[in-house]
């Protein structure tokens, strides 16, 4: 048996308004460069050309973002679907899974993310070339990251039993786990056989597109034009103009995953993080009770540890203070409590009411 | 007995480099506008103006500075004096005062610094009209404000036995206290008759300078030819590049006022301060548990009291902090704990290691 054909599906349609001041309507998180020489959005197209042909990289985002992206993604204008509204991750999957069906039904696609971040690059396509096999011969696979601390900010997967010869490495998935409290997620940790659910999944077009007609009709319904057009080499644009608003707003987690019973984890060692705060950037960068980072730009430090900070046209200067993250975007400066940075998300739907709608 | 000619000296040598990065070589703390419209100089001018007559305020200041405060505080050239370096207060009160003395000995001189605070002027003025008759006769007065808090940043004035009616209201000098540990700031407020030094005089040019004389030879010395060419109506310039390198650098506190047998007390209950520091600033401004204050510029306060903000060119955006001051100059931005900003002196003396020399 000849090895699969690996195509990436980079999904990049979240705001990333936790990240604010940096992310802006016009400017998401994918586009943000997180401590790297590269925005995340490029890290990804990197990372997915260690297993794919770059014609075999796909991006789906959405249409105000959609000129920014290509360009930092660096693809061609036929590999980016765009879709005409944010409609989380099940229509975006589906959109990308039928465009590639027209194609090649039995492509194995990685779907990953645009704004995760995972410094073993190499590592990480091992991981997708180790789930391509299954992936062949019908499976959905998901992969589930080893959790290193009690974390409460992902949701978890809890590993049935191994999958046997015909599916070697893998397991079955006992259940989907959402968030956990403190008390809970001390247990996964202590317990073990509980992974981070990375939102990160590797299926043929054919088997996904499948799964989709028996979870989630709804979605196959609205999603039929689409397919139809693709396969017939038509552009998407018309269709998916009328057809997307009647595409229903799920993640692919409950509108299939948790339904199906052809769903399978790999288990996987690296470092991932979905980089969903100045936090948790900030501990990815290695800040910590002894250190402090800069971002970007010129930061200096006199007796102020743990602090994340990106500076802009002028040097920041931190004294005595700890735990902060200081980001002077250029038109606006933020110093948060790294410790409060979920509340960023609260600060930017205050902003319009406040007078600063120019600022989002 | 006709009141006496009310004359201000205002002295504006200090540089402040603990309100960096809002100070600088070139703009010292006298010019910064700290919480009111105008600047602490331009608040000295008009509280002087109070009891002195526009030609009878005189300003002491260093040279690369005489333009621009001469310039602020709205004075004639010939009412600035410039000492070619700084040399403390002594130095700038003799040259004020023999240059004062060549037009009218007895003038009564308010000694008066350009960088604090005093909120009511009204008051103040009333208080300097206060001990003028005292000082007409030759008493050299010193103003003690009454402490409202045990604070360790200021000087004491020991209270010695009320001076009975030839000068009526002032009090005995017992002693001068240097500034106390916090144990000893708390006895003296609970124990009273501890007055805070606030660095303000009454006395004539003529008491003073006979004071000088006795207390201080070597800076009755050095005088000499700037009191005779001032008396000349020389230009005072050339004589002062000659003689002022040879000015002892002393405050006049130690070099005549804790020598002389001629120093009297008025005490006064208004609020002053010396705005030392970030913090005493935003002590002054309000700022506490429950408030944070924007010094200038445009700031937003999510869940952050107690922060002393200063927006430049973008606005600033507190989440979730405490205690901080947030300074930014435009090419300079500060992040200290409030608790720790007698400290920005010690940033400011390691910038130019840093190759920051420039923001000096």
């Amino acid at each position: 048996m000849k090895a699969p054909r690996l195509v990436a599906v980079i999904l990049a349609g979240g705001s990333g308004t936790r990240f604010w001041p940096l992310s802006r309507k016009g400017h998401p998180k994918p586009l943000l460069r997180a401590g790297g020489r590269a925005s995340l959005l490029a890290d990804a197209v990197a990372r997915a050309r260690r297993f794919a042909a770059a014609r075999d990289v796909w991006l789906v985002c959405g249409a105000e973002h959609a000129a920014a992206m290509r360009r930092e993604a660096g693809l061609a204008a036929d590999r980016v679907l765009v879709e005409p509204a944010p409609r989380n991750t099940a229509p975006a999957i589906a959109l990308a899974a039928s465009r590639i069906a027209a194609d090649d039904p039995d492509a194995v696609l990685a779907v990953l993310s645009a704004d995760h971040r995972i410094p073993d690059a190499a590592a990480f396509a091992a991981s997708v070339r180790r789930a391509a096999p299954a992936a062949a011969t019908g499976a959905l696979v998901t992969l589930g990251v080893e959790p290193t601390r009690a974390e409460t900010g992902y949701g978890y997967i809890r590993l049935g039993r191994p999958a046997g010869p015909k599916f070697r490495g893998l397991h079955r998935v006992a259940r989907f786990v959402e968030k956990p409290d403190r008390a809970r997620a001390k247990r996964y940790l202590e317990h073990g056989g509980f992974l981070w659910n990375a939102g990160i999944f590797v299926w043929t077009a054919r088997s996904i597109l499948a799964e989709i007609e028996r979870c989630a009709p709804a979605l196959a319904e609205a999603l039929e034009p689409v397919r139809r057009a693709a396969t017939r080499g038509r552009a998407l644009g018309p269709v998916l103009a009328r057809t997307w608003p009647r595409m229903p707003s799920e993640p692919i987690d409950t509108a299939v995953l948790e339904r199906s019973r052809n769903v399978w984890c790999l288990p996987v060692k690296w470092r991932w993080s979905d980089v969903g705060t100045w936090r948790s950037l900030a501990e990815e960068l290695g800040v910590n009770g002894a250190a402090s980072r800069a971002l970007e730009g010129s930061a200096l430090f006199f007796d102020a540890p743990g602090n994340l900070v990106r500076a802009h046209d002028r040097p920041i200067f931190l004294l005595g203070v700890e735990g902060l993250a200081v980001i002077d975007a250029g038109d606006a400066l933020l110093v948060a409590d790294l410790g409060r940075s979920g509340a960023v998300r609260d600060v930017v739907a205050r902003l319009r009411k406040h007078g600063w709608g120019d600022l989002l």
